[in-house]
Formats: C-alpha cells, structure tokens, sequence
C-alpha cells in the first residue's frame, strides 16, 4: 500500500457543500501518479517520453461518507489483480477523526497500457509489473 | 430516454489526448440535471429552494471508446431502478462516425435523495418519482 | 458581438457558494470557441488539423457581481485589437434579472497565434483575420 | 514572500497541450490558501467557521512562458498593497531549468473581504492584516 495524504481544496465541492462525486477519479488519479513515481521518471516519463498510457476501461467507485472543504484525508493505493496488458488499482480514500478512521470512498480502477497515441494496447513493462507487484492488496 | 448533446471541450483532455477519465461522470451529472430539468424549476430549484440533493452512492463507468477534443456526443439517461430513498440511473455515451454508432462509455450511478446540509435520506419526492418512473430503461 | 448563453453548473461554485473566479476564463475559453466556430472547421479543425492555437499572453478580469448555481448568463464576445500575430478579445459576462441587466464579469484577453506543438509566433491566418474584424468592440 | 512548490497534473492541460490558462488561478488560489494557513485555523477555518471570505474584485494575469504536464514549479505570494476591506496579492510562478529561474505567470490579484452568505464587505480582520503586513512585496 501507497499512501498520499490530501486536503479537500476550495473549488472541489458542488452546489450541496459537498466534495463533487468526479473529482474522487481525480483524487485516484493523483494517488495513481503518487503510486508510479517509484518508476524512473514516473508516471511523467511514462506520458511523455516512453508514450505510454493507462486509460480506464472500468472504474467503480462506492461513497460512504462526505468530505468538505479542507477536510484532511487519505488515499490508499493497492494492485488488485495484474494481467497481460490490464491491471486493477485499488484505493481506499479515508480520514480520521477523533482518533477514528471514517471510511469516504473505495474504488476499482481497471486499466489497460496503451501506447499513444495510437492508443492501442500493449503488455506491461517489467517495471511497471514489478512495482505493481511489490504494493498487493493485503 | 432523455438525450442530451454535447461535444468535448479544448480543456476537458488530458495529457494522453483523450478526455480524462473522471470528466465522464461530470458528462452524467449534466445529462442528471438535464433529466431533471422536468422538474418545476428544474435541478436548481431542487438544491436552492427545497433543499434536497441527490448524493452518489455509487457510480459504475465503462470505457469502451475514447473522445477526443471537438468530438460531438450523445448521453441518453434513463432509469433502471426507483427504491423509497433511492434511485438508479443509467446513461449511455455514444458519438456517431460514418453513420455508425460508436459506443463510448456506458455508467451506472446510484443516489440516495438527501436533505441538505445535513444529508440524511429522505424518501423520493412524488414529483422525481413520476419523472423517473416516465422513462425506464429499456 | 457574438453571444453565447449559459447557465451556471453544479460543480462550477466553490466552497463560499458563488463561482469560483478560475472559471470565469473557462467560461471566456468557450465563448471563444463559439466565436471561432465561424470558421471552417471552427476551433477545432484550427487545434487539431491546422495546429493552431491561441496561448494567452494577457488576460485581465474583472469581477462585478457573482453567480450562483443554475444562475442563467450570457457572454457577449467581441474584438478590441487585431494586430500581426496578436489579438484582443473582448467579454462582457451578464445576466437578465427583473428585466434589468446585471453585469456579473468584464475580460480582455491577449492572444498570440502560435504553431503547435513547438509555441511559436505565427501571422494571424487570412480567416481569423476576417471574422475578427466582423465583430469589433463597439 | 511565501513559496508553495506544484508541480503540473496530468488534467490540467488542454488540447493544445500546455497548461489551460484559467488554471493559473487555481494556482493562485492554492497559493492564497498556503498564504493564509498562517491565520489560526487558516482558510478553511476563515470560510467555515469565521463565515469571511475573499471574493475577487480583479484578477491580471501575464503569461510568459508554458508549463507542460509534469513541470515543477514555484508560486511565491506577496502583498501589494493592504486597503481597508481589500487587499492585493500578487504572485510570481517561475520553475527552474538548468540552474536558471524562467518566469512562467504574474498575478496580480484584488479580494475584498466579505461576509458570508450575503457578500457584503467588511473591514479586514486584524490578524489577515498582520499576516499581510509581513509579507510585502519587495
């Protein structure tokens, strides 16, 4: 598990005072490039020298509780399955009070590495798998 | 079935080209409020004046087809489920090429009608639950 | 002056309630592209055939009265300068109520014409030009 | 001067390929937030709490040179000037390359300070005032 601490900003919530429901993809995906720094040049290099991507083919995302405007919380990244081309992150957004941990939102993300822009799928990089690897889901 | 169009906006791509993955549930709120504008006064005056929103629950999006910038598209939302306190909407996003339809990404988004800004459930208003009930999924 | 009318989105406020004053420009980007979609191809076709685009090197707002959610606007554009490789454009941010209008946003916007991807300086093309000089400031 | 180190995510580009222009504010905005985290409470508690807040009356923004996906960069927030219930902040956004400072974006950015939800001014509290004193811009 890869954890990236976060605060809600001032333009992230709705019209209700609550945090938007998309910008949880946001979150994800920051705790996503978070999650692949540990790759030389990160996730950057990955886009903009090796044109390598990981568009989504399926995200599920479940809300359990509402987060405000500076509410601190976490993100924490997990691989749920590594395939051929495809892989599932796993992320757990959370945050604590009272010495409590208040569960936000869980999310399965599904990617497939492509290489753009043709976009067009290719097998994981050994890098990437091993990094993968290395962060299981417990 | 209420459709909504829309094309992609210059600032709604990411730094692979494609629309970034999260901007697809942004897409579905639209298409939301767009579906309850038959509402009187719409979406708006549901949030401003009777002070009830319709927090997700849980939101299920598959990718099936990128977008790119300036591509036209359609999102047609109905509904496949109608509960005491909550519903469950369906959109499908699709764009047409060469007379074919290409399906872009299909979503499946679960509320819960709250009031605000406490967001405790309440039980669906009769005015949403006829609009719903007026357009099922197929 | 071309006009273009909006209405204010859910996720477009920020954590006081009114629009958050980034978007004001995302709001003049759009309005932008409406103007241009008075060429062939509209904006689009210049982004993503012509590799043209319009960095901005100025763009001063100034702010008169917010805008709420679903709040219905409009925003006029106009040309106050056209130069070699520059131009001005104009924005007047508005909306009706009591039969009165109130100005809610003024912006001017330098651009320069640039080739993409490289960001150079280029001669503002034949069309641009022409449609630029339909529509001056009053 | 009070430094916030960013560095570019990869939704906040454009078709273009370069930072979108109305990003810049959000920059800014973030910055004003690290600026005032000062205050006991910071921003958050500021909004939240003290129902005050910073709408904006002007904003000029001056583009020197672009940031692209993955850039590191500074924003450094000073004060221009202190009014009675305004105030004027200014920003500077420069990244490094090769041991050199390139000059990205100038801000210069006028808030009123409000009560909220009515948005009416109010005179600058005292502790925003010493925070600001401190740190003028040179």
């Amino acid at each position: 598990v890869i954890r990236l601490a976060k605060h809600v900003r001032f333009e992230e919530v709705d019209a209700a005072g609550i945090v938007f429901f998309a910008r949880y993809l946001n979150y994800c995906h920051e705790a996503m490039e978070h999650f692949f720094a540990g790759l030389d040049g990160g996730y950057v290099k990955l886009i903009r020298e090796r044109h390598l991507g990981l568009p989504a083919v399926k995200a599920e995302v479940e809300y359990f509780s509402p987060l405000r405007y500076g509410d601190a919380f976490f993100i924490d990244t997990s691989i749920d399955h590594i395939g051929t081309t495809s892989c599932v992150l796993s992320y757990r957004i959370w945050r604590e009070q009272a010495d409590r941990e208040i569960e936000c939102a869980k999310i399965r993300h599904t990617c497939v590495v492509c290489s753009f822009p043709a976009v067009t799928k290719v097998a994981i990089p050994q890098d990437m798998r091993a990094l993968m690897a290395a962060h299981p889901t417990r």
